[in-house]
């Protein structure tokens, strides 16, 4: 017995092995074809939802056109500090920055999504989920630095990693927040017949 | 470097893997003795919280009486549908009850932790973490009963596994949701001295 059989060909337009493990979990058959093509900036002022959703339609256009015939679903997970977007910290000394500024308060996380059909048809929303974080010693982030764990991670930090122990409580989807959201992303999959619930 | 080192003898009192697992990811020393013990049946009309709370002292209480010397962390966590109490399930069958019995709509969490110290001090707490599930098919929560995950979780269902599409969205601390409250129950182990950030 399956929880969702996969009734499309599906492709994963991202190379993140969380994203990979989240919507293979419940049973949903895909190809995994990561976009290459550079994200773009965030433009000053930008709408941090906006940003979120333009960059995951970019990543699924770019692999729809290279695969005809597919559905593929596109994401971008960024971590939002007030208005200020987070991406992936450049080095250890500014993942030690971002962590330090989230320290004791909150921040959301955003993940867009992109899915995006062989006639050319898409949707393109996001979600959000607010992070609270605990009011951390230096000493801890400088540890939780130096294992090397927030190097890819937006924001520098992985919840579902050992940076459980920076986070006091969430408000939203969990997945959202380790770079996919689960729930709404099947949601949006069984809406459209690429699975179906149960066995086909 | 260490994010936090243990600088008392801690033993956590329980058989969970999850437990396990989230308390050594922040780098802390423990040994494992299990409470044997049997639970106690919450009474008609007990109040969830006192109910987590009291069997998380009498699991850390048993451990504490045969380990002297040691700090013993006790907890047990519930799954509460308005004010009905969820164990494990007995057997598929209740499982799936339960579980269509909290589809589309939200439940509470409830893990009761109890800290006692090698002079009998304690310190007992509950933590709740609100949980709303998607409204799902039951075909798919046929499937998921036949993985065999729900037997042995609270509610029937795990939100580290393959549960995870059952969860629209939380609010409070996922790893409550998982078995242990870990913000909380480092700010008590660092409260207590059994712990401290950084190396020693």
């Amino acid at each position: 017995m399956k929880i969702y059989t996969t009734t499309k060909p599906l492709i994963l337009g991202s190379a993140s092995p969380r994203r990979k493990d989240l919507l293979g979990s419940a049973g949903i058959e895909f190809k995994i074809q990561p976009a290459c093509g550079e994200e773009p900036k965030p433009l000053p002022g930008q709408n941090p939802e906006e940003y979120a959703k333009k960059t995951a339609l970019l990543k699924a256009l770019e692999v729809s056109e290279a695969h005809p015939g597919n559905y593929v679903l596109g994401a971008d997970t960024i971590v939002v500090r007030d208005m200020d977007i987070l991406g992936k910290p450049a080095d250890q000394d500014e993942a030690f920055g971002m962590l330090k500024s989230l320290c004791g308060r909150s921040h959301k996380v955003i993940t867009g999504c992109a899915l995006i059909g062989p006639d050319g048809n898409s949707v393109n929303f996001s979600v959000s989920t607010d992070v609270e974080f605990i009011d951390f010693e230096e000493k801890c982030i400088r540890a939780y630095v130096t294992t090397g764990e927030p190097d890819d991670k937006a924001g520098a930090y992985a919840i579902q990693g050992l940076g459980a122990f920076l986070v006091k409580g969430i408000c939203g989807s969990y997945t959202n927040v380790v770079g996919l959201p689960l729930a709404r992303v099947i949601e949006t999959l069984v809406q459209w017949g690429v699975v179906v619930p149960g066995d086909e």
